[in-house]
């Protein structure tokens, strides 16, 4: 028994010591520490958002603001002095929003706040009068008989559920992606939703909507909160409510415009040809300046990656930051990026994004091989002290634009913050610089630094 | 001795008898109590403004907003039952806010959302393009030299602070009156500032500009706070700020528009013609629905008033709601009120009104004469379970349009609510139903129901 026992402390305790001698050596770990305190008391992150926000601004896809995206982060990049940086072309259609005008004629004549959903067509100049048939949510419209909504406003009044995962969103984004396309099946000349947001503001909130072969397209907005509620307020009165609706907004689907991956890089000593893949969105929606879509995840993985470019050694495998263009109008940039890589994507050892929340970091989660676990547990345990908490399930996949690339069986690792307050400004005009907290900022990437140094200096396979 | 303390103690219970029984008697307190009860448990204060901001929504003074809520207001007081509901008619001229199209040309094009001032001229139809001087408050822009702006655009970027009494708004509210007057002295083309306002929404805050004679007058706006943020980090780079404003508001001093005045009462039972004169605004802004600024107040004033008008008798004295007109471009109800009612203001035995705030009284105070303030005293200790504390200054001066009434030596009688949030959304289009908190407004109509029963019940002389 005794010889036993001493045969398995002994085995434990080298077993332990390889683990942590494979893993991370004790420079590592330091190298780790060192790099979280560097990132906490850096102002590089919000520096690089604050000039992001104040010199380009909205950046839709094909704009001009867009253009100055692409020549903003190129230059960025390059002072940061990233080994490379290049770009890499996708095309789209051209979508200009216009304005609209919204307003209750009766019973009870408002002004109504609502803005187009993105690459919603317009309604032409003359607008339309209509009634407004009022669902309670998109599983209502949907129930709608055929032929009910002919000539007439459908409106669904759902409201998003705010919670920390953001996990209202898909419970009411359906309705702003597919509703048009669902009302005009029913008749309808156009459609309305109140916001998929959590505020209060009269901001509605964008987002792209999608028309289907064969169905007529009709105009699609969203209102704000405030102007859903009085809407809302307008049918308990169980009278017709009247209408007036005019969208500008064109969709010129034989105009061609260009947008750009931005890429850049710090190449690995070691191993240049392995890939640890950093993901942000270069494109915003076009009504406010993108600071946190995507901003943030922009700022962070360039400043995440600057720290370490800092180090007196670059680390063993290549750090690559990955500006994606047009996701908000369906991942254009990501596609273009694992169709040019597709044969390197075996070269991509992990891949996170951000594009999501705007709070602290609370969760680390990975998708990678089984045998990796152990190595980015031990990883993980550096986090801890920042309030990051590793959750082992293993399922993580890429998100927005990085989820193309996982789903390449490249693996994943995702990092949750609170995201509480993120659909307050997701996809408005309010969506500014100010809403940023810089000590949240600093905090998530020391994450992301930590992150990516610790995926380019191991020796861990993190595939499957 | 022990004599001498008997009387001693015998003088002083049957002061406090006679006190008790002259201020507020057993009878008396029970209603008070009663009172609150029915206004906690009430919805008709929220109802009410539920009603205003559904059916009738922003009531600039001229507008068919304001004609509507003229309409709104008397039909609403009758259902009410009040024993009269009359008007007093008002006149102003026309203004018309039209639009507003900024944007930041050089060196970093950017569109800017930004309000035109109340009752701003327009730029005409082409526009402004010039370079901003930036000042970072009214001082500075006061203290520049004469003709160094000739040509400019001229912007203050002072921030109003955040404070429960709202007294930021002070500091910040004098550029927004005379700022275009001081600019356009100097020289400039345009006054911008960033909003009268502590929120961080891409919503600028209207408000009342002045002009001065004999000096040019000239367009004025109030940027967002993140608009004027992106400003101010535009000036950081120390190059030339190039910009295009161009407002279409029209100020029509030749075309007469009508408000009024819209009172209403229950008759008191004993004295008809002492009147408590309880005041609110009933125009608002253009741009939300005026929820908060003064629909709280109306129907604060409107509820308080009917709870009492419930109790199966009228108290002694008169209770009178009175929704002043044009209260946003320089009291002109009131000072119409005053006017008219210059010879029966005596009779106004005290005036209450509210105009201010969204969270809950915390304080009152009263402008009495000396030998009621023993009376009030006992009064505020009914309204201490409520949070709400007495402060003895006495010093108290009407709010708004009641500071011209007690101007004329009518007693005042002040709540002070948490107005921490009241500058996030006053003036702006975000001021809608949605921002009030239905159990705030219930204790607040809960303290002014209890304030004009004691008021119109009591015998206490308020006079000075």
């Amino acid at each position: 028994m005794r010889n036993l026992r001493f045969a398995l402390l002994a085995l434990l305790s080298m077993s332990a010591f390889v683990a942590r001698a494979e893993f991370l050596n004790k420079e590592q770990q330091q190298q780790l520490t060192s790099l979280q305190e560097t990132a906490i008391q850096s102002d590089l992150a919000y520096d690089i958002l604050e000039s992001l926000t104040t010199e380009v601004g909205a950046r839709m896809i094909g704009t001009k603001g867009d253009q100055r995206a692409i020549a903003w982060s190129q230059a960025k990049m390059k002072a940061l002095e990233f080994d490379k940086v290049w770009t890499e072309e996708v095309t789209h259609y051209q979508w200009i929003r216009g304005d609209v005008e919204a307003k209750v004629l009766a019973p009870f004549p408002q002004p109504v706040v609502a803005i187009a959903l993105g690459e919603s067509v317009g309604t032409g100049e003359q607008g339309i009068q209509a009634e407004v048939v009022h669902f309670n949510d998109f599983d209502a419209l949907k129930a709608a008989e055929a032929g009910s909504l002919t000539g007439k406003i459908a409106f669904v009044s759902y409201r998003m559920e705010r919670h920390i995962t953001g996990k209202g969103y898909g419970k009411a984004v359906g309705a702003r992606v597919s509703g048009a396309q669902v009302a005009a099946e029913k008749g309808a000349i156009a459609f309305m939703m109140r916001s998929v947001g959590t505020d209060d503001n009269r901001a509605g909130h964008t987002g792209i909507t999608r028309y289907k072969d064969g169905v007529k397209r009709i105009a699609a907005v969203a209102l704000s909160n405030p102007d859903a509620d009085m809407l809302v307020n307008q049918f308990k009165r169980n009278k017709p409510v009247e209408f007036f609706l005019k969208v500008t907004a064109v969709r010129n689907e034989k105009v061609a415009v260009k947008g750009a991956n931005v890429i850049g890089e710090i190449t690995g000593s070691q191993y240049p040809e392995q890939i640890v893949a950093l993901g942000a969105h270069l494109d915003s929606w076009d009504v406010g300046t993108g600071a946190v879509d995507d901003g943030l995840g922009m700022a962070m993985m360039m400043a995440a990656t600057s720290h370490i470019s800092n180090l007196p050694e670059r680390p063993k495998r290549t750090i690559r930051v990955i500006l994606f263009a047009g996701e908000e109008v369906g991942l254009l940039g990501a596609k273009e990026y694992v169709n040019v890589h597709k044969d390197k994507l075996k070269n991509h050892v992990i891949a996170a994004e951000w594009d999501f929340g705007l709070g602290r970091i609370y969760e680390f989660k990975t998708g990678v091989g089984a045998e990796a676990l152990a190595g980015v547990r031990e990883f993980a345990q550096q986090l801890a002290p920042l309030g990051v908490s590793f959750n082992p399930v293993n399922n993580a996949q890429g998100q927005s634009d990085m989820s193309l690339v996982t789903k390449e069986g490249v693996p994943a690792a995702r990092f949750a913050p609170d995201g509480s307050t993120y659909f307050d400004v997701h996809h408005t005009m309010n969506d500014t610089l100010d809403k940023v907290n810089p000590d949240d900022l600093r905090q998530n990437t020391a994450v992301y630094t930590m992150f990516a140094y610790f995926a380019a200096q191991t020796g861990i396979d993190f595939r499957k």
